[in-house]
């Protein structure tokens, strides 16, 4: 067994698809330092700048001081500390949902909801684009899983036709986290509610960055509870801490509370994480500059990109790829940004489908203009195909 | 859909097994208030009394100043900080293996793991009383998964039999999360041997409580990388942080790094948890008058209920369960104590077989000698039939 694993690793680095781990010895806003050299970071979550907030940081070491590292428990044995429950508090309260729950991870809140709410025999329609971790949590229930092109909501509704009376969950990212567009809510809502079928959306890339309030891409598309009753996103992106939540009404938190197996059986994350986050949340709600400076940092750059005849993805999010095909290019790519100081990863095969490489460009409100025009010089540079067909 | 939901919530509320969430207000060694009240906690995994100690809160801290809070992004884009390194690092040395892999979790580590050393086609056995993680993960593989009576190694040989050419995993508990007993590790590593299957033990419970070194279960049996290629462990139980680890070979690391989708599809942990958790990697081996004390009250409290008649089950770790048998009588008995400012988990099922509803007490190096006394002062009024028949 051991043998075959390192078969597999032996053949991705054959086809030059290993993934290399890199150590960063510093990161101070978006520079970070590794191997003795400072790059200028495209590529972290931490799209409103938030990770090292001073008043993040204040929250953490407090709490810390008062609580202690760890929870040192599941939530209902006795991990669960008045931080956890401000948390959820104000997560619901933001997201304009009943109630919220907190999971030590997306991955894990993903899981425990598709395994609680699906069960074998039930139907799962999911975007093709899709995050691994729904992929894994339909899997996990036993559900039939069925996944539609991407964003093709007459496609998930030619799905749902042959369902018989089975129940029925469709399940999409709200922001695409490794395209950036948006999903095609308003009418997945519709559709849902037409087939009585429950939507639940993964704003993992959405939550603090889009809506007017930060409340991500339901509120920007004016979703409530009651069309989309299944919220999910993470408090490690935007928000600049780790974790995640699922918000909904009453009855689901309280199912989730009782039944969902990655939320009852590990341990609750540190309470000095749940007080940063209630921290950002407070900064994602109040300091609006954060997300108007990155959204003029994305126009700026998708302007100068579209002059660059740089091939853009349709997104108005802050991941802004440049799709360059294979996964050499995309590579070639990645090492020529390097030796101008830039760190942008090179997403590569099996994370994107085959032949779609890219360059995965994340912009946040730590940026300046400065740091755009910066990287669009780089890309300049860069030797051809990336810059040549002019596909935008 | 979220009906039934509903539905399964109340139907654990008819059956008295609804989980009841309790917001601890405040953490002070053992001691956790709650509702007011300051109750004395035999509750926690914090086994070592290292979750609120000076020099993992300075590790903490001094971490979030450098580095702010999240690590903003997956290992294997940006999120792989010098303080993961260095935990990872110190975590292989400490248990005897090459290298060693973070996960965010427990949880994730033993999926990452299952789902990506078996394939359809293989057999995984697993003892009936494997935490709910590594049934999940054997799951999500889509290996054929065998259960073999709790601690059964003749069991376990017998499955093996019908196995024909398939490939084979074992997992086990190192010690048990909710009985405390520690597996027989060494008739499971030569069985395996014979068998040409693969051991992998999840030693949550026992990383640095077990072993002269704290090294574990592992270390306590003298097993090493060869007899064990598969070792996977916590940081947020005796270590008094959160995350996970696996340790092993280099090509078994290397493997995981490549293709364990919960370590490439999901944030880092937070640099600072990491720091904190080598701040308690370093205790746990200097510091061996913890081991020494908590043994003590091991000792001092299985002595005591004896003497008491209580239904102690044979359990050396700090896992203590007293077994009470139906559902009604552990929360009664949960209730007693929690009237003598005791906290004490009742545990349930579906989390243990039905019949087998116990008190979890857990006990650690905060506890002294008149906290341990305390414990037996009040289990000793428990109304029958806890304290009745003389089952030890
Ligand atoms: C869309 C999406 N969902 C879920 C996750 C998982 O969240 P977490 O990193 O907290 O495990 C991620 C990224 O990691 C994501 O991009
Ligand atoms: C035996 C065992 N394995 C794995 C886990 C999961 O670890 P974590 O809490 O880090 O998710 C736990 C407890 O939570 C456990 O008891």
């Amino acid at each position: 067994m051991l043998h075959r694993l390192a078969t597999l690793t032996a053949e991705r680095e054959s086809g030059q698809l290993l993934r290399r781990l890199r150590t960063i010895d510093h990161a101070d806003g978006p520079w970070l330092e590794s191997g003795g050299r400072r790059l200028l970071s495209f590529c972290s979550n931490d799209y409103l700048g938030l990770a090292q907030h001073p008043q993040l940081i204040a929250a953490f070491k407090r709490t810390a001081d008062d609580e202690g590292v760890g929870s040192t428990s599941a939530h209902l044995i006795c991990g669960h500390r008045r931080e956890h429950a401000a948390l959820e508090e104000a997560l619901a309260a933001w997201t304009g949902r009943d109630r919220a729950l907190l999971f030590s991870t997306g991955y894990m809140a993903n899981l425990g909801v598709l395994q609680t709410l699906l069960a074998r025999g039930d139907l799962c329609l999911q975007d093709k684009l899709n995050h691994a971790c729904l992929l894994d949590g339909a899997q996990l229930s036993g559900a039939e899983l069925k996944r539609y092109p991407h964003a093709d909501v007459a496609a998930a509704a030619r799905q749902f036709s042959s369902r018989g009376g089975a129940a029925a969950l469709l399940a999409t990212d709200g922001v695409f986290s490794m395209d950036g567009d948006v999903a095609p809510l308003r009418e997945l809502a519709d559709l849902c509610a037409r087939e009585q079928a429950t939507l639940m959306v993964d704003d993992a890339h959405g939550l603090g960055v889009l809506g007017s309030d930060g409340a991500g891409s339901l509120s920007a598309a004016g979703l409530g509870q009651h069309e989309v009753p299944v919220l999910m996103a993470t408090l490690g992106k935007a928000l600049g801490c780790a974790g995640a939540f699922v918000a909904g009404s009453a009855s689901l938190i309280d199912g989730l509370t009782q039944l969902a197996r990655p939320y009852i059986y590990t341990t609750a994350m540190p309470p000095a994480v749940a007080a940063a986050a209630l921290a950002a949340v407070q900064l994602a709600q109040s300091e609006t500059w954060r997300r108007e400076k990155l959204a003029a940092s994305i126009a700026r750059f998708r302007r100068g990109a579209a002059e660059l005849g740089l091939p853009l993805l349709p997104s108005s999010s802050a991941i802004q790829p440049l799709l360059l095909g294979d996964a050499d290019t995309a590579v070639a790519a990645s090492r020529h940004l390097e030796q101008h100081c830039l760190l942008v990863g090179a997403i590569r095969p099996p994370t994107v489908p085959a032949g779609k490489a890219r360059l995965r460009i994340t912009l946040s409100a730590a940026h300046d203009d400065a740091h755009v025009d910066q990287l669009l010089a780089a890309l300049e540079t860069l030797p051809a195909p990336a810059a040549s067909p002019r596909r935008v």
